[in-house]
């Protein structure tokens, strides 16, 4: 039974001015505890020693993903379009609500470090005893279930995965938006509201009119940036890999029964993989920068040391490499080993393809992953063949390899390292 | 011994553009580890439950008031002011930077409930055995005591006290406008250049070209909109309350001997109110809030509660009255008591003249709290006597009570309260 | 017979971003020729001299108005407030985009200059033999004077007048927000969505939600900073006599049976007063700039000398003073004619109730005037006796005089003026 | 003699936000009776018959030029540069302001129909018989030589010529700046800050640090777009193909001796190809105009219906075709002819390489046209050859023909024409 609150609520959203709330339902999932700790959860992980601004939380961009999902299926509703099936309208938006919801502190770095995956935690979290789950199935007991499908990917109306996860959906807008705004580049800004106008549901998957090619060119322009100027920036990448070396050092010290003077719930359980819900959501980043400030005392001079470094953002330095192969690699690992340095604290080599790579790129095999122009005709086309600029893009590939490490210490060992490989670290 | 950078180095700032730092003491400075912690203690403490964007941190506003006052000076410079001492330019800067250096967690709340100030704190870091006194004494021994005096507003050139502390000041000029920025409100557009270019050093202190007084009059227009919109905003005041009572009662029981579950340093000093620098210097949000977390499971449902009721933003409800006097606050408390509730715990009462009052009050005895205009001819004015929209505004004050209370509680009881007393609570 | 356009039509617009329309009689009146003379007459017709950014034309303005309206009322409508009118969208409409459509080239000078009146040449267009009537006429015979009674403001269904004309009108907002954008002055931001929001038809007329009283006091301070700081800047006050002397001039020499060089249709008609509604539409800035230009050449030196100076931005100077009685005035006009200045034309006085006044002024007997709250008991409260900051505002009266003059024309005859005229002209 | 003014003076300016005047020669310059001509000359010409809001002009673009110039010289000479020839500054300065002077009204169709060039009538005003060339005068008799030769590209010091007109110059970074922000598209947005942090003076030209490749790139992809998004826009080349229609009928019509009820000067010397520089420069937009108004009226029914297509916005429709030969065109001409319609005035075809091409081409042949960077080693090269997307975008080319007609008109002969071509323009 979809109730409608008796006054429309609002929040003042920098991004999207306001955001607009009518169903009770989803108000009262933005109120449950779940979707609160969303607050403690940065929207760009470490981004922020990089720029200052993106101190910006998950739950903000929810919200924005929320609206965007909102207004387009308002449009659809307005313009009835037959192929916008409205039974789905609620699943919907609490999909495009909660899809984040799995979310752990600093997630890229804490999922490669732990093997966990925050898609997973979402459905466990919408599925399980959760105040979000109570909430969701007073739409009905499978209710909980649909919307995890849809952030599973598998709903059988496979045009609400496309609303919320498609190369062109509200999630990847807002987020270009937002993160545009609170890091102050200037390469997020896309055309949405022309973007949205262009928007059709059409043979059970959404599609752009072919008028609306340009703006989705921009949009896709403005992606590629944002990739290579803020979430590939090598500050972030820096940040980014002293993290996973103070997860991987403190689960070393864990397996090896070291006794830390700091371990509250859920860490113990966090380094055994053995969490439940409940335990994984006491996990944010208020308790992770806690430990990290506590463990700066712990016996374990590597941690403590990492452990400043990251909270005082003495970030590890970069060179950029055109090309490196294995057997470089390992002799440097032999000779940082040789010189007195930690063969891995020491050294991160980072590979493009590590990279999480979301830049755009058709694919001929699963129409999931392309963008479809309408035209006049009524005949689908997938972007990539009539836009040129796309097709250049599309093919783009910056692979450098970057390695990280501690200059002060690299640098203090230079005269014993041999001179082909101490020259790749102190280029002048 | 003052040295330039060999490369001047940037932040992007999505308030000021960019962020310049050219001087090695400054971006020294900023990467001290007592720098570095301004990230984890919010600009606006609780707002971001009321707006959900004011996410921003203390580090960003306080890298912006440094470089106003980096552009203020320069312009000084440029111009060649006779009445501007060019010898204090690091002084004034590096007092910027540092202005808001001994900020607590959620600030105010936390100076509320522990008498602490944190103005005092920025001196004893700015003084103590720190990285931040250990960089400022590059410029000579007493060098941390100009800063701090300029901080205490003591410093015998007041023009540079005035630059960083008066009406219209770099504090006050940048968080007008990121605050504005971070929550999306519309009231702190000021025409900042404008201001900036009529800003003249004048007989030791700084006033401003009569004609720049409609920009001063947008200012502090915006400056009013601000405070009612924003800054006194009754959602955010609730949550101040929450965040007081949660201190008060975790106060309570440390003096009774609760034994906590979780207490981790520097909390046991902190309620002992006796913190080294530092001790103090670990106190952050991050572990304010972990500590709420951890202790939503103390024995204590009192404390549990209240920490829920802050992390899950289930806040307190609140009602206006006009006038209130102590009868009938007495009454009120009485009654509260004889129906089961908790006199001091169920029951807020904010009085306006308990508000950090800060709107533009010209003062006739205290030429710092002027605006003080210099016309073609030399003559200087309080810009109060020319301005009828300051004057107009500067008198104004919206004194209501507001009362706070946790409505399902009070609602329960609602049949064992006087009439009278009820529909002051529950108004239709 | 209302008709919908098949497809939406869209206008990018910098400041509302897309101007809808939907249905067919806007997208033909928008095309038809009457309207399009609106590109040809500038919205703040001589502020451009003043503020380089302010080319903008009463036809985006006109635009904007309509969509600020079609916005309302579609809000209306998905509300379906009982007192909202449905039948009336399309007069209300059509109202919102014609209002302006009888301005003349530079309004307010040509309209002091030759006693003429926009509104009444806007009734006329709409009820005469034009295109807009015509288009008009397709929603019924007696549409256009339905449309003109609303502009003329005795429309009987008062709440359509109030949309377009109230102080709180979709005419209003819209330039406040695009003469804001155009001139690139910080002061006109107001959050229109959240006044928008905030609207409800009531008892015959628009009110505002008490809950919006904020939003409406920041929309008064901007129209209170905009027309101090733009629509009254002395400098376009300068430009605006400078074009009045050149049309009482022409008309002057006109009257005297001066052959012109250059006098091509309607001016004839516009110096007799007697034009056709075909002739009016003739007038534009276009044909009233070139007219200046060829007019530099006329025999009459004091006609070319003006049209130079208009052109040219060789514009008056101005002294202020506090006060200036009929007597002072004579002195000087006496004087300036004994120094061989023209008593007229070398001197212009500008008492401010001359001006325009707009500036909001709640006022007891005409509500119309008035912006009423409507608060949660459903009473209804004029904005002023509620906002300590409204009440301040419309008390205020900044009456200072301005006497404009030829600067290096009175400077040459300086010592052939009394001392205390002298004094007055060339303060130091 | 290069004075300073005793206050530099500014401009508020929406792009700029303010635009600093501090040389006496600049402000006169900005007074003469030349430079205010180009407030009646619009910048992006009939582009505001697609965005309605592009009505600003080329004093204001002019403006935006200048100041741009100013800070970077002014970057230059707070560091110092030893590549930076400091004396150069006035006639750069000079250069950048007066760099459009010539441009005659709707530019491009203008100098299409008549041969004209506006280059060179820049260089004429600057070194005729004007305030301007008196002006310049001040710095030098051969001053205004020096100016004209910066525009003509032949100033023998190439840095200077850089900075005002190469890839990366003032002009271009202003008027992508300038006409997003008044069109209201999204595409502008550049981090013009960052590039001109970035360009530094080195051997005899203006080039970027490697560091700024990034900001490049998202400059070269907003130029990209703005080419297709604005620049090219369709309905802006239909209006631009009735003005050259306009000028080309009433040329015919003088030709053959027509005797026109308005001809005003300097329309016959412009007809004739024999201006002087005094009358060019009575030609702006505003006369422009009123001829085309007055020529409605004109017993040549041809002009007289262009003339009412073109002020009342009733523009040739146009249909793509992706390729077109010679003798497709002759036969459509033909059968356009045989049905009754002018094979000239009711067929335009739009080659793609008419097109006034801008877009960025790298050229190996000529340094002028390229963005050369400067890596750490002081190195210089090519930006194409680092960066992929520069790479991919300049090779583009988005070659369709584009064929205008008058659909009403071709309409009404649709049966008259041979199959294969009226399906060419009335595709469904």
């Amino acid at each position: 039974m979809e109730k409608q609150l008796k006054e429309e609520k609002v929040f003042k959203d920098p991004v999207h001015n306001y955001i607009h709330v009518q169903d009770e339902i989803i108000w009262s999932l933005i109120n449950t505890h779940e979707f609160q700790r969303l607050r403690r959860i940065r929207q760009l992980g470490t981004s922020y020693l990089t720029f200052h601004g993106a101190e910006h939380s998950r739950f903000s961009h929810s919200l924005g993903v929320y609206e965007i999902t909102r207004r387009i299926i308002s449009q659809f509703e307005r313009a009835e379009y037959p192929d916008w099936p409205e039974e789905e309208r609620m699943v919907a938006l609490c999909a495009a609500l909660l899809h984040d919801l799995g979310h752990g502190p600093f997630s890229h770095s804490i999922e490669h470090a732990f093997q966990m995956n925050h898609e997973d935690w979402t459905c466990k979290i919408v599925l399980g005893d959760t105040e979000v789950a109570a909430v969701l199935r007073r739409l009905g007991e499978d209710f909980p279930e649909k919307v995890a499908s849809v952030i599973r990917k598998t709903y059988e109306k496979a045009i609400v995965v496309n609303l919320v996860s498609s190369p062109l959906d509200a999630d990847r807008m807002d987020y270009l938006l937002r993160d545009a705004y609170f890091t102050g580049v200037e390469y997020g800004t896309i055309d949405m509201d022309r973007i949205l106008r262009m928007l059709r549901p059409y043979q059970g998957r959404i599609v752009v009119k072919e008028s609306g090619m340009h703006a989705v060119e921009d949009y896709l322009m403005s992606r590629y940036q944002m990739y290579w100027q803020v979430y590939f920036h090598p500050v972030t990448r820096s940040s980014e890999i002293i993290l996973r070396q103070i997860f991987r050092r403190a689960k070393e010290l864990f397996d090896a029964g070291h006794s830390f003077r700091f371990l509250p719930d859920p860490l113990p359980g966090l380094f055994q993989r053995e969490l439940t819900v409940q335990e994984y959501l006491l996990l944010d980043e208020a308790l992770v920068q806690t430990a990290f400030m506590q463990w700066r005392l712990e016996s374990d001079e590597l941690l403590g040391q990492l452990c400043s470094c990251f909270l005082d953002r003495k970030l590890y330095k970069y060179v950029e490499v055109e090309s490196l192969d294995m057997e470089t690699i390992d002799d440097i690992r032999h000779a940082f080993e040789a010189a007195g340095l930690h063969p891995d604290y020491d050294l991160e080599i980072d590979f493009p393809t590590d990279l999480p790579y979301d830049v755009f790129r058709p694919d001929n095999e699963s129409t999931e992953k392309q963008i479809l122009l309408l035209d006049k005709h009524e005949r689908l086309v997938e972007i990539s063949e009539v836009s040129d600029i796309v097709r250049s893009i599309s093919g783009l590939h910056r692979g450098k390899y970057h390695l990280y490490f501690p200059y002060e210490k690299v640098k203090a060992v230079l005269n014993r390292l041999p001179e082909s490989i101490a020259s790749i670290f102190i280029q002048n």
